[in-house]
């Protein structure tokens, strides 16, 4: 397996319009694929708007079934250009039953990977438990020809352990398909202390896991009902030492970056995090806090 | 318990001579004391050099026991000043087994913790599995009338299960006392780099627990035998945001800071972490990575 290859992190701005937003990201896919991005990864909800802003029945019907119609659609792209595409969906798993599901389509077209999103936000125009079942397919990693890689999204990011736990079964770079943005009102007051805070979380899982790690988020103002939401854009790509390989702004950016794999093993020699983890004292993780 | 208090964090230099550093220390803790701060934190085994740079068995005679002569000092200081000291120590458990420890002394001069350090390093200069058995204590945290604190020590400060746990436990502040430097071959490449991974991976704990986070370092270059250390201060505060509310550079500084606990409740409500956590999903957290 070659250690150096290029991924491309598509950052992007989405319209009403599902399907002008896959052709959107096809062109992308295309572009990237043209300067050599071998795993191209792309936002969360890329089909959408962040229907999540409001509680809304009829927005069910916007999920679909994996493998579905736009697996199909992707898994030709992905096999006519030779790359990996890290897709985010909206899953329809049963009446009933929806998942926020990260799909991974190989050079050859083949779905080799599906990761149902672990940890589920719930905050004022991000009400994603309404809509999705948090993930029961546990965490996960997939063996391409380009490296290992992890997949998880959006709020999995603010989990250390969602990080480790993917770092554990191996991936040398993890991929968070994002949706994230201010509340137009609190953006003057808190805007540069929230970007910071999540641009810092996520840097910390490439530095205490030795991994890379890339962030993919949308861009726009997004008005759904009477409320907006700000995407931040920044999507970021960070080495196992926690550099910033790449960073965009709050315009539509493709990042493609070259990354070598054998670093991982480099800064986990310099850095030896993983020897000495203390597993044996670590069970309280698997609680939730004392009572006060 | 009241809500808002004041804490200092001693960055402090030292010197070859243990009797002269717990007077430097006893002094910045006054100090610290007369400016109103209840929690004194000292830098890990402030009584010394970092002896750890080289395998030495003549260091073995710089430990002690706990309790023993440097908490019966400090828990007079303690008693008379009113204030919570956090001091780690080199502790002699029994022949052959030795502690990287940090000692918690309350107000009224009674030891109310003992945390022996849990993730012990082995790098060039940093030979603490020479000198430490790791910790069998578990993770811990200390009711006091200023607040809940938790203590980790330096190379804990890698690890967010750590954090985590500590967290979990109840902790509002975590402190960790430590001592990082560069090796001066180093500095000019990587030390940019290293000093801002440090930073960062411990503002993370604050933002992934919502708690306030404080490091204390050294200052100082220290020789050892044939080599050196330069220890990189930089102490520094962190808010439950992961916002820096004081930092210091690489002069010796105390940083007094007036911290709010009630800002623990309000960022979880507002960064509702906790709540989500998959605890259900964490089992991989106790094992080792999957093989290659």
């Amino acid at each position: 397996m070659p250690k150096k290859t290029r991924i491309g992190l598509i950052q992007m701005k989405m319209s009403a319009d599902p399907k002008k937003n896959i052709l959107i990201a096809i062109n992308k896919i295309k572009d990237a694929a043209k300067k050599g991005a071998k795993i191209i990864c792309l936002p969360e909800l890329f089909l959408t708007y962040y229907f999540c802003q409001h509680e809304k029945h009829s927005n069910f019907k916007l999920a679909e079934k994996i493998p579905g119609p736009t697996t199909s659609i992707l898994s030709k792209i992905s096999k006519e250009l030779k790359v990996v595409i890290i897709a985010s969906l909206f899953e329809k798993r049963t009446s009933g039953v929806y998942h926020n599901t990260c799909v991974v389509l190989d050079e050859k077209g083949s779905m080799i990977g599906k990761y149902r999103k672990m940890h589920i936000p719930d905050d004022p125009q991000y009400y994603e438990k309404f809509y999705f079942t948090p993930g029961d397919l546990g965490f996960k990693t997939f063996k391409t020809n380009y490296g290992k890689i992890g997949t998880l999204v959006c709020w999995d990011q603010w989990f250390p352990e969602a990080a480790r736990l993917t770092t554990l079964l191996g991936a040398e770079v993890i991929f968070y398909p994002t949706a994230i943005g201010w509340h137009p009102k609190e953006k003057a007051k808190y805007g540069k202390s929230q970007l910071e805070a999540w641009t810092s979380v996520q840097r910390s899982h490439a530095i205490a896991n030795g991994v890379y790690v890339a962030a993919v988020n949308r861009i726009g103002i997004e008005k759904q009902g009477v409320k907006k939401l700000d995407f931040w854009g920044h999507s970021v790509l960070f080495d196992p030492s926690g550099n910033i390989i790449a960073r965009a702004g709050t315009k539509e950016q493709t990042l493609i970056c070259d990354i070598d794999l054998k670093k991982v093993d480099t800064v986990r020699q310099h850095w030896p995090f993983l020897r000495d983890r203390r597993i044996d004292y670590y069970k309280g993780i698997l609680k939730n806090p004392k009572d006060d």
